[in-house]
């Protein structure tokens, strides 16, 4: 396998873009991405997206991105692994070129969520969850992850407003972040004050749906010379039962520590190594519950982590520099390109008041389902 | 790139299985599938479905599916290319296996389809088109073929009886094949008093829709020692337009004679010397389409092959040798891994009264759209 580095970023701000279909949102983050990468087209395209097919009755979603991105004859591929989705993509797009099948690719991820009324959208959320045995019973994303958030609090003896600082530092850093959907600053109080949705989760544990699409483009590394090279040092996808009530144990993402655990022994680093980690907060206890199982935090002790400040971009483990899913926004096949996207911006050193101070090492960790399909991403800076 | 081979193959018949769920069917073909390699599980699962998000309320599929196949903390990914997505996940499949990412893949394309109404699904089948601009229009799939079917019998001056042969050989060599769905062998004079259905196109032109799984088990060829082996030569995607009013000529298939010109030039051949060719019979127009832009006769000529003879198994270019899409059955996402199965059987000397005699090289093409991403493989028998 050869090498592979990234050499061009680009995305959408995360809004409500009732002006704009998906091919066009998609369209926005690839030509800044090729613009960035002083690049006109490349081999192939892979597109990660969830939900095309039920949101804007479009599926082949990359043969018509492809098309309508004038990227002619391109080979391109959509990638699905629910919210997992874009970090699947750029693995598809990395073993494409590390195989040596091709020597360039564009990784995209979109998603346009905000034309449907809530309902319908929270109903196609859940097909990321067991159709016959979760969904069909009426259960939703919010309320899985509820009752996993009352069962953490329940072992380990942590308080609703323990979580509060994974919120507060997701929104204080999104401020600075041009891109984020929400440039709104929250306090604890806030946080204890928020509109209940699914007991214990209030709707600043949430993260926000949105449209958006970020992309990457990606070579062979040994052609990129002179300067400093991104270059993809870890990449690992790991996969734990659909249905959380098929799980041993519901407060350990596998997945996460699998993929997370391969993607450490292929960059040769662990997690005191991490100079940034985009993680995947969907909800508060995801943060907590990625952190542990990334190897960051003892079982039940990540909650220390926010109290302590470790997680602020001047922290030990900084976490969600950008606003994370919670501010940033979770347009969910994109949110794993977005995540990538803003490691990049970490180890270029574009972050401004939320930079980490010479980042080298990042880390970003996209969850599909509830842990079902987990993949990691580590990323080196050279030079 | 390492060489990959396939060991494995399995597929369930397609039908209208009311008693199974999606996942149920994709584990019977891996579990045949498993079984004829020998194998208990894979390095990774690579699952090719089109609509499972919209039929079935399931996204996620490829987690779902490697849980409750038993394929414990396995890599998976779900890949749509439309009625293209089983060639596609055989791609991505492959190039995890030649990159040296992974040791072995399983391959898997399913659909369940039967479950809803019809128009329900011919709805969701048009989620294949451009959403935008043709399927707003109301426009269906056989609506979009019956266009080109009708300006490609104006052009070259061919009657609708001069497709019958298509037809008339996919239903024959499906009465061989347990897995088929149509079991009824069709005359001339059938085929032209079937019930119209978008004129030209009536119900002998088209393919049926079913629910069905089919699988492969891929490894690097180097691990695979003494005996026959069937090696995959060739593998190429390429995309046209999506919207048919977008392409300079609707009649030439661009995607599959660049992706057919590819999987040649891998593979050292070319159309004269593929024994057998599982091609994209959707509608009796896209047989001609595919042996013209894959080389097999000139523009507007193919129809000839059918008319003198040549498309039977016993002929020059064997087409449909186990029922193809028209006879088979087309249950979307599984097609273009049926397909590849087949030329397997093939290559084994399986296939009994339709076997094409000693078949050492076989070809598959597989559609997503109406020609906007077309994956071509070629397989070949060694030893």
């Amino acid at each position: 396998m050869r090498e592979v580095a990234i050499i061009g970023i680009g995305q959408t701000r995360v809004d409500e873009n009732w002006n704009q279909s998906i091919r066009e949102i998609a369209l926005d983050a690839i030509r800044a991405t090729l613009i960035d990468s002083g690049r006109e087209t490349a081999d192939g395209l892979f597109v990660g997206n969830m939900m095309s097919g039920i949101l804007d009755m479009q599926n082949n979603l990359s043969a018509l991105v492809a098309d309508f991105a004038g990227l002619k004859n391109i080979e391109s591929v959509k990638i699905d692994a629910a919210c997992g989705s874009g970090g699947a993509a750029l693995r598809s797009g990395l073993m494409a070129v590390a195989s040596g099948e091709m020597e360039s690719a564009l990784v995209v991820g979109v998603e346009k969520m905000t034309d449907l009324h809530p309902h319908e959208v929270t109903a196609a959320l859940a097909t990321a969850a067991d159709a016959d045995f979760e969904a069909e019973m009426g259960i939703t994303f919010v309320g899985l992850n509820a009752l996993i958030m009352r069962r953490y609090m329940h072992e380990y003896g942590w308080k609703h407003a323990d979580f509060a600082p994974f919120a507060v530092n997701a929104h204080a850093n999104a401020l600075h972040n041009p891109n984020a959907r929400l440039h709104q600053k929250i306090t604890v109080e806030d946080f204890e004050k928020s509109t209940m949705i699914a007991t214990p989760i209030n709707l600043l544990d949430a993260s926000p749906i949105g449209d958006g699409a970020a992309a990457l483009y990606i070579v062979p590394a040994e052609t990129v010379r002179g300067g400093t090279r991104i270059l993809i040092a870890g990449s690992a996808s790991a996969t734990d039962t659909l249905a959380i009530h098929d799980r041993v144990d519901a407060l350990f993402l596998g997945a996460a520590y699998r993929s997370a655990q391969e993607a450490y022994k292929q960059a040769g680093v662990g997690p005191g190594e991490i100079d940034v980690f985009e993680l995947h907060d969907a909800f508060t206890i995801m943060s907590a519950l990625s952190l542990e199982a990334s190897g960051f935090a003892q079982r039940g002790q990540s909650i220390r982590l926010g109290l302590e400040g470790d997680i602020l971009p001047t922290g030990r483990v900084p976490i969600t520099t950008r606003g994370g899913l919670k501010a940033r926004g979770h347009p969910v096949g994109a949110t794993g390109v977005y995540q990538v996207v803003e490691v990049v911006q970490q180890l270029r050193g574009e972050c401004g008041k939320t930079q980490v101070p010479d980042a080298r090492i990042g880390m970003a960790q996209n969850i599909g389902g509830s842990g079902a399909t987990i993949i990691t991403h580590i990323l080196k800076r050279e030079g």
